[in-house]
C-alpha cells in the first residue's frame, strides 16, 4: 500500500486505425448476439475527440501521430520521435523513466514496427472486378511503440528502431522496463533463418546483457519474470485474436494485465509510479485489408483488455490513483457501416448477423486455399474457406470466381473480404488511412479535465503533465550525444527524406 | 432582467446528416484557407458522442432519429412522433408548450419535411461508370421539425404534417410559436400552382385565423412580426448556403438569431422560457447528392449560427440562463476523408483546396448545363460549369463525358460530384445513411452534465430534465383525442406499415 504518493500512474492505450464507425460496427454485433447489451466497455468511456493531422498531410500516418502523443509535437508523417527537422525529442515514456518511473510497451504488433506503409502486389484490377485495393494486407505496420522508446528519421529502419527499444542505441540507455509484443525477427542476427535484419547483431543477446529477461514463447509468459524483461512471441506481428492460438500467444488483455501487475509491484513501496504504453496495433492492419472480420474481433480484443484495464484501475483507486486514456492514432480503411435496403423498409440496414459464422480473417483462408491440392476443390472452397469467414452460401459467382483466384492469394483475400462486407452492409473507401478524428477515452482520476476536442499532440502534454514529466530536459539529455544522432536518428549518406507539400495556403 | 427564474432555457441544434468525417472535412479547409485557425466552432463544443439506432435497423433514418430526440424514445424508421405501436409520443416542444414556455422550429429544409425517401429515377449506370449512386439528389429529405409538434405514421404524410404543426389538426391546439423555414407548397390549396398538396386546404390561411402572422419574403423577415409567426421563405427546402440569394432567403444564423431573441423577449420577464429547434437541415440532402461542395458550406453555415448561438447563450448567462445541445441526426453519404497518394509522400492525402473555386452546387449546375442552348457547348461546360464548381482544368475525357451528359441533369450531377471529390481526396460509400455515432455538442450552464456517449433517446430526455417537463402528462393528453389519433396519426384504409425485421438475434 502506497500511501499520501501523489503520483499519477498513466496508461495510454492505443486502439490503431480505430474510427468511429468500427465502434458502431462493433458494438452493433455485441447487441445483435446479447440483445440485452448495448454499450461497448469503451462507450462508458468516451470523453471527447482527437484532431490527428500531420504536418505534412491532413492524413495521418502512424509515426506521425505516434510522435505527437509521445512528445507533444506534430511532425511529418514517417517521423519517429523526431520533429520536422529530424532532430530527436524527449518522449514521456524516456522522460518518465529519467523521473523514476518505471515504464512498458506492450503491443500486438512487432514491438519494433515501422515497416514500409505497402507494397502494390499486383496489377490493378479490370474495371469492375470485385477486388479494388491492390495493397498487401499485412505490409503496412504501424510505429506506436517505436516512438516511445526511438528516435529516428524514416519509421522503415526497424532494425535500428530494435537496437534503441532495448537501450543499446540510446543515449539515455535502458528506458523500457516491460516490452512485450512480436517481431523477433528484428532482434535476431541475418544468420539466423526468421531474421529480418540486414546485419549479424544479435539483439536478443545484447538485451540480456542490458539485463533484460528474454523469453519467446507462452510457457515463460506464464511463469514469473524479472523485470526489466522482454518477451516476444512471433517473429511477425501477433496474430490477428481470432486467428491467435492462445496455447501459443497471450492475448492483449493477458499482456496488459501481467506488464501492469508487475509494474505495480515494483513500484507500489515506491514514490513514483509507472507509465505502460498499452497498444491494440492489429485493428489497423485488418483496416488496411478491409478485413471486416479481423477488425471486429481485434476490437473486441481491445475492450476486453480495456475492461479489465478501467477494473484494475478502480481497485487500485485508493492506494494508486491512476488515469487510463485511450484514443486511435488515426482511422483506417475509411469504413462505414450501412447500406440500401433494396427489397423494402427499413431503406437503411447494417446486417452484423453475418459476422456470426467467422471463425478466421482472409490472410489465412487465402493461404489455405492456395495451398489446397484435394479432388474436390469446389466443395472445399465452399465448406472450408468461405464458410470459415462467416459465408456459408456463397453464390455460383462466388465459387467461380474464387476457383480462378485459388494461385492468387492476395487478391482471393480481398475478394473474401469484399464479399463478407458486402453481406454486412460495411463499405471502406481505401486500403490507407483517413482524416476524421478519433475518439478519445478516459478513466479514472483526472481524466475528466482532458474531456473535449484536442490535437493529437496534446495527448502528448497532458500525460507529461500527469505524470510531472519534463520534456525539454528529455530532449536535452538526448542531444548532448551528437554521434548517436548522427549515426543513428539522421539520414546517413545515400538516405533522403523526400519533400514535403505544405498545408498551409499561403495568399499571394 | 429576469431574475432568480431557475428555468432552463434550451436550445437544440441538429445539423442533418453530420458525421465526424464531415467535420474534419470542414475544419481542414478552414485551415488551409487560413492557416492560424485549427478549430472550428463546434470543436471547442465536444461532450461526446450519441449513438443513433432506431428499433427495426441500427442505421436510423431522420425520423426514428427526430422522434427519439423530441419524445426521447427509440422507434421505426418513418415514425413521426409515433412510438413502434403506432402510439403518439408527447414532445419536448409540446411539453415545454403545456408548461408555458414560448417554443421554435427553425430549418433550412420544407418545414412540414417528410417526403418519401428516394426515388431511383434512371437505371443503374452500367458497370465502370463514373456514376455509382443512381438516386436523385434532392428528393431524400427529412423529418425533424416534424417528430416534435406532429404525429404520424409514415412521415410521407408532409401535408397532414403542415396541419398538425400550426395546431390546426393538432390535439393540443397551437403549440409552436416561431416557425421558420422552407416548404410553402404544403400550406397552399391544390388549385394554385407550386402546390404539393393533394387537396384545396389553404393552410396559410387557417394559420392566420390561429393567430399565426405569415410572411413568406425576405422583407417581412427583416420587419419585426408579432408572434406567433410562421414564415416560410421557399416552396420547396430552402436552398444549399452556396447557392443562397440572401436577397431572397435569410441564412441560418439569421432565422436562428431572429428566432431566439423574440422568442427571448416575448419571455423575459416570465416565470418560464423557451426552447428552440434550430436544424442545418441540408447537410443531410448534400449527403445524400454525395455533394462535396453542398456539404461543405452548409457545415460551415452550421458553425456560424452555432458560435452566433453560443455567443447568445455567455451574452445570457446571467439573466437567462441557457443550454445549447447538437447532435446530428445520423451520418449521411459515408463520407471518408483520405486518399492513397501514388506519385510519392506523404502517402495519405486529402487536398481541400479544390474547394476554393466551387461558386455552386451540382444541382443548379447541372440544370444550367441540361438547358444551355448556345453554340459552344465545351466552352461554356469548361468556364460555366466544371470551373463553377471548383474544377479549372477538366481532363479531356470529363468534358466528353460531360457532353455526353448534357440531356440527363440527375446523371451529370452525380458526375460533376464524383470528379470534385476525387480531386479533393474524399470518398461517399453510399447514397444513403450510415451508422456511425455522431458528436454530441453542449455549451453554456449545465451542459457538462450530458458529457459521454448517450443513446439518441436520452437526449429527449436530457431536454425534458432541463426544463422540468412532463413528456408523460403530455402523452395522457395527446391521447385523449382518440379521433384525432384515428384519423390523423394512424395508417388510413389502403396504407399498411410494412413489417419489420428485428434486430434482436433470438436464440432457439
Amino acid at each position: 500500500m502506497r500511501a499520501c504518493v501523489l503520483t499519477v500512474l498513466l496508461l495510454k492505450v492505443i486502439p490503431d486505425g480505430f474510427g468511429i464507425a468500427s465502434e458502431t460496427m462493433a458494438r452493433d454485433y455485441v447487441h445483435w448476439t446479447n440483445n440485452g447489451t448495448t454499450v461497448l466497455p469503451i462507450d462508458e468511456m468516451v470523453i471527447g475527440l482527437v484532431r490527428t493531422k500531420a504536418t505534412d498531410s491532413y492524413v495521418t500516418d502512424s509515426a506521425a501521430s505516434a510522435t505527437a502523443y509521445s512528445c507533444g509535437i506534430k511532425s511529418y508523417n514517417g517521423a519517429i520521435g523526431v520533429d520536422d527537422d529530424i532532430i530527436p525529442c524527449g518522449t514521456v515514456l524516456e522522460a518518465a523513466h529519467l523521473k523514476g518511473l518505471k515504464t512498458g510497451l506492450i503491443v500486438t504488433s512487432r514491438i519494433t514496427h515501422a515497416v514500409s506503409s505497402f507494397a502494390p502486389s499486383y496489377p490493378p484490377p479490370p474495371s469492375g472486378e470485385w477486388v479494388v485495393w491492390a495493397l498487401t494486407a499485412t505490409a503496412t505496420a504501424r510505429q506506436t511503440p517505436a516512438s516511445y522508446a526511438s528516435h529516428v528519421w524514416n519509421r522503415d529502419e526497424e532494425a535500428n528502431i530494435a537496437l534503441q527499444e532495448i537501450g543499446h542505441a540510446h543515449p539515455l540507455g535502458r528506458t523500457v522496463d516491460v516490452l512485450l509484443g512480436g517481431g523477433r525477427c528484428f532482434f535476431t542476427p541475418n544468420t539466423t533463418a526468421a531474421s529480418c535484419r540486414g546485419d549479424g547483431i544479435d539483439a536478443l543477446a545484447i538485451a540480456r546483457s542490458l539485463g533484460y529477461s528474454v523469453f519467446t514463447d507462452r510457457a515463460a509468459f506464464d511463469t514469473k519474470q524479472k523485470l526489466p524483461y522482454l518477451g516476444l512471441f512471433t517473429e511477425d506481428h501477433m496474430s490477428y485474436e481470432i486467428d491467435r492460438d492462445p496455447a501459443v500467444e497471450p492475448s492483449l488483455k493477458e499482456m496488459a494485465l501481467k506488464g501492469i501487475n508487475d509494474l505495480y509491484r515494483a513500484t507500489k513501496d515506491a514514490d513514483n509510479g509507472f507509465f505502460v504504453l498499452v497498444e491494440a496495433s492489429r485493428i489497423d492492419h485488418a483496416g488496411h485489408a478491409n478485413d471486416a472480420v479481423g477488425h471486429l474481433h481485434d476490437i473486441l480484443a481491445y475492450n476486453a483488455a480495456m475492461l479489465a484495464m478501467r477494473e484494475w484501475v478502480d481497485e487500485h483507486a485508493e492506494d494508486s490513483p491512476t488515469i487510463l486514456i485511450s484514443t486511435a492514432d488515426h482511422e483506417c480503411g475509411g469504413l462505414t457501416v450501412g447500406m440500401i435496403e433494396l427489397d423494402g423498409p427499413p431503406e437503411y440496414w447494417y446486417a452484423p448477423e453475418h459476422f456470426a459464422g467467422a471463425k478466421a480473417t482472409t490472410g489465412p483462408l487465402a493461404k489455405l486455399w492456395t495451398k489446397y491440392a484435394g479432388a474436390a476443390p469446389k466443395a472445399y472452397l465452399k465448406d472450408s474457406i468461405f464458410a470459415a469467414h462467416g459465408i456459408a452460401v456463397p453464390t455460383d459467382a462466388e465459387l467461380t470466381r474464387g476457383l480462378a483466384l485459388k494461385n492468387n492469394t492476395i487478391a482471393f483475400a480481398k475478394f473474401l473480404s469484399a464479399a463478407i462486407s458486402t453481406r454486412l452492409g460495411v463499405s471502406w473507401s481505401t486500403g490507407g488511412h483517413t482524416a476524421a478524428d478519433v475518439t478519445l477515452y478516459g478513466w479514472g482520476k483526472g481524466s475528466e479535465k482532458f474531456a473535449g476536442s484536442h490535437e493529437n499532440s496534446e495527448v502528448g502534454h497532458f500525460v507529461a503533465q500527469q505524470l510531472g514529466l519534463d520534456l525539454e530536459r528529455t530532449q536535452r539529455l538526448l542531444r548532448r550525444n551528437q554521434t548517436w544522432e548522427q549515426q543513428w536518428v539522421r539520414p546517413q549518406a545515400g538516405q533522403e527524406r523526400v519533400a514535403r507539400r505544405s498545408l498551409a495556403h499561403h495568399h499571394h
